[in-house]
């Protein structure tokens, strides 16, 4: 490994550009699919994508279990070699299973760590604040806040945001809400903190995101074509709208041909079985999920020739 | 141990009359007051309860890691003696873990599973049925279901049920869902099933539970007052409207005068803070919950002389 | 009318038994089905009900044209003439216009009014006790409170219940939130007011709520089967256990049979329907509403059938 | 009135740039601040806005009765004085209330119609486009869909939005959903009707809304300080970062120092007690809303201030 590749591993701050929310290619629930997960890193590393982010709610990090999570862990680094830094989701039920997991992070290579609240237990505003007060020293890495309500069911409200950019090792924040209003209020709130990150998970709003003072997007779609989304970041960064037009037309294509088949739990089927189509990984997803049947599959498998997915 | 002790300690179908989903001991968030657990289990135990429910939402299991859950089984095994049946709870994001402490429980002497929807990613009906389909052949022990919408998002519709009550292994049902309706249509659905445990979980439902053809139900005030709840679950089956109102009116006052208090968070720091006035166990709480400030405790402190449950 | 029948219509304290919260025949959204409210009324008389609430939810009052609420009042009154008290309701997103609707309900002979929040803008608790506060001297009759939260995503707290008990001419709640925990803390918060009237709106919960202390039910069953209903309401005061049983099981056959056809809209289009196959009315709705297609239509009319319900 | 004055009357297709959601200026809850409103509307028309609508939410539209609702309209057509189109909100629970707010707008000289869900009754998709279609053909004006699932618990998908979008007479949406990504998927939708208008509530939201292919605003900040918005409007659209950036955080000092004062209901209040330290109307607000006390009031002047928002 040369200075340079270790270089690109270091965390920037703010960290810009398009983070990958890695799907983890899996065999069945409990069996990673080791050779997938080599050709799905080192077809999105082909872009330059600023970072991979693995056990996220794309990566199904919560339903994985901890040896496997371990393994997905381990392989990644392992592979990615420091060629771009390794986040990993540390967020978990259990505020000492989160650390366990944060500190095998640090062990097996990976650079910094993304923790979402504590599902399960409805927290307040207050509890939620010393939660990170209190993890963060715990971390051996820096980590970012991941706000995700539709799966935690609550909020980091932007003065919570405030306070926790004020821990040491809290360098930024995930927002996957899908509400602008969010996070220029947030905006707001850290109007003195150029260096914390603020990245949004809907790629659908990648290009807004950028437009008004966002650092980037964390674009589950860049698994699938992730020069797409970077040229998308390029174009907002320049500011060139012929461009941005043209690319967000697109990703909304991605959006609405690939994560709106099915009758539920579209999102995370539609795109490993676009994945599988493509010829990167299987589709099997962990409980609670199962791969789409024959019939959305002919359907994706139409939808990813139509996108020029497979190539 | 007797033989007749022994015995008691097997399910009974259905189960019928007062679980005590008791709360865990602390010291601090990864250790256990193993004093305060000897003598809240003896403190439960004078009273004619059915059996104890660890690991639950009143037991904070999903907060606690494995290596504390795991404590929490073994101890409280070892103390009940198989004086009445141990439920453990499994409720787990992930699959694979729910199935590991499962095992561990059965390892260490436990009678019983309970068991919610995997919280964190919302899975629709046909998706829960297809889970506990293919969870309950892994299990050791026979399994009830937790429908427990305000923790997990998710309800396992009446139809889910009835399903899920003809797979090998799921006996019953808890509901904590407060919904008496809901009951209602569950019971419908299972209107040839009377092996089939139905229990609910708010202890201010009891009366009407039982009135209405419930089992039982899992009372968190019993952690304080177990007889409370026993004399009213007899009441209720001997249809003693004189005893039914005034017993009521007695679980009432605990409501509003231990579970109210404080600006959030309010049933498990309220039970937990009684439960230290009454010198049985530490009032700490596992993340992302703090016991109450001296402000707080003094009201509790004052409620619990009031209500008579210092003896 | 005799002296007997017009104290009949007059506002018990507390009003206790069973409660017709009647449909609105139509015969298309501004015209009212004048022949088949009179027959409807009728059929309804002919069981010991102790009052009717028109244009409440069940009577699609905030559906209507003001002109075509007038009309209902005034065709209701005509045709009820004081046999029963008369329950007009007011619920409006316009305060003024709620009062307008009151003044000619008590124009037009009815005896008492029921509100729910106003719909449309969210409000603060101490907004809805203002609200209330400003309101009831402005009306010419008694009023009940409608807890409603499924439609107005509003709910009286316990302590406002509490707080409108004390304001002159608010007589009761009619709690529809199917969430009897909620009633039995209203129940504390007014256990000096044995005059303050509680009313619990699904049928299927009538037998408990009886059975702890509530005084009754506003049952839309009871626009098919009246009898039915009081019957049950007898029973659960009677604590005739073998009878309630029974009359429990044939609500929640109607419950399942009547109101879970369809795939949206199913309550009010599958009672609607169901008084059409019995001959009683039309099942014409008021916008937003349409009624069932033939193919619902069919299974309607094999279930009132198998209900018994034509007679 | 001159022919180019009554040009600027006319609905452009589409409609672009910043429209005024008017608040209503009230003396109390039934009587309107006459000379408020005339100040208020010569005060918004210096600015180049491109339509007032009154009776939206930010208007309390369906909090007043629909006396007053008819002075609303009355009062402002005639002060305007076609110097831009008026809009008036038909938004009711009753179908054939809102046709009748809809001819009277038209009689009163308004220009345009902006109609929401009908509140209170859930209606499905299909009950929806329904109650479009059959309500269109009736309107005498052209309508605009109001997307406020906040206050009506109800979204037009963007399926339905295509849908709604082919019925003649349906020229726009406003959204209020504060969720670009939804804007987006009804971007994708309506990709074929260029003519159709797509306008978004939250002012918050203005800059991208422009940038990223919608036609304008309707922003309630501009009650105060319309000429911020048309500067911002127009800068998006000449795709001036540097003044974007600039303007976008004046709109959010206005939202975080004027609509979050307060405990409760505080956009309206915040924005009335603003419009009344500035010197333009009362701050009295429509049942169930009140205005703020001293406290807040005063730190309202203070920030009106500091914003220099008084002139």
């Amino acid at each position: 490994m040369t200075d340079a590749s270790k270089k690109s591993a270091a965390l920037a701050r703010p960290l810009t550009g398009i983070v990958v929310p890695m799907i983890t290619p899996l065999i069945n629930n409990d069996t990673l699919d080791n050779e997938g997960l080599e050709r799905l890193i080192e077809h999105i590393l082909k872009a330059d994508v600023k970072a991979l982010f693995i056990l996220g709610t794309t990566g199904e990090g919560p339903s994985l279990s901890y040896s496997l999570r371990h393994q997905v862990i381990e392989r990644t680094c392992r592979q990615v070699a420091e060629r771009v830094p390794v986040l990993v989701g540390i967020t978990d039920t259990s505020f000492t299973e989160s650390i366990n997991v944060a500190r095998k992070a640090a062990d097996l290579g990976a650079q910094g760590l993304v923790l979402a609240h504590p599902c399960y237990f409805p927290a307040a505003q207050c509890e939620i604040v010393d939660y990170v007060t209190d993890m963060a020293p715990k971390l051996p890495l820096d980590v970012f806040l991941y706000n995700m309500p539709s799966h935690t069911k609550l909020t980091f409200s932007p003065e919570t945001v405030r306070k926790a950019a004020q821990i040491k090792g809290v360098v930024g924040l995930k927002d996957s809400s899908a509400n602008m209003f969010y996070l220029h209020k947030v905006q707001v709130e850290l109007r003195d903190r150029p260096d914390f990150t603020l990245l949004v998970g809907p790629e659908e709003l990648l290009a807004e995101t950028v437009l008004t003072g966002g650092h980037g997007g964390v674009n589950g779609g860049a698994n699938m074509k992730p020069q797409l989304y970077v040229d998308l970041y390029n174009a907002a960064k320049a500011r060139d709208f012929t461009k941005i037009q043209s690319l967000h037309d697109q990703v909304m294509d991605i959006s609405s041909k690939i994560y709106s088949v099915g009758a539920h739990s579209s999102y995370l089927r539609g795109l490993k079985c676009a994945l599988s189509c493509m010829g990167i990984c299987s589709d099997a997803l962990a409980q609670p999920f199962r791969p789409f049947g024959p019939e959305e599959r002919k359907i994706i498998a139409k939808n990813v020739e139509q996108l020029g997915l497979k190539q």
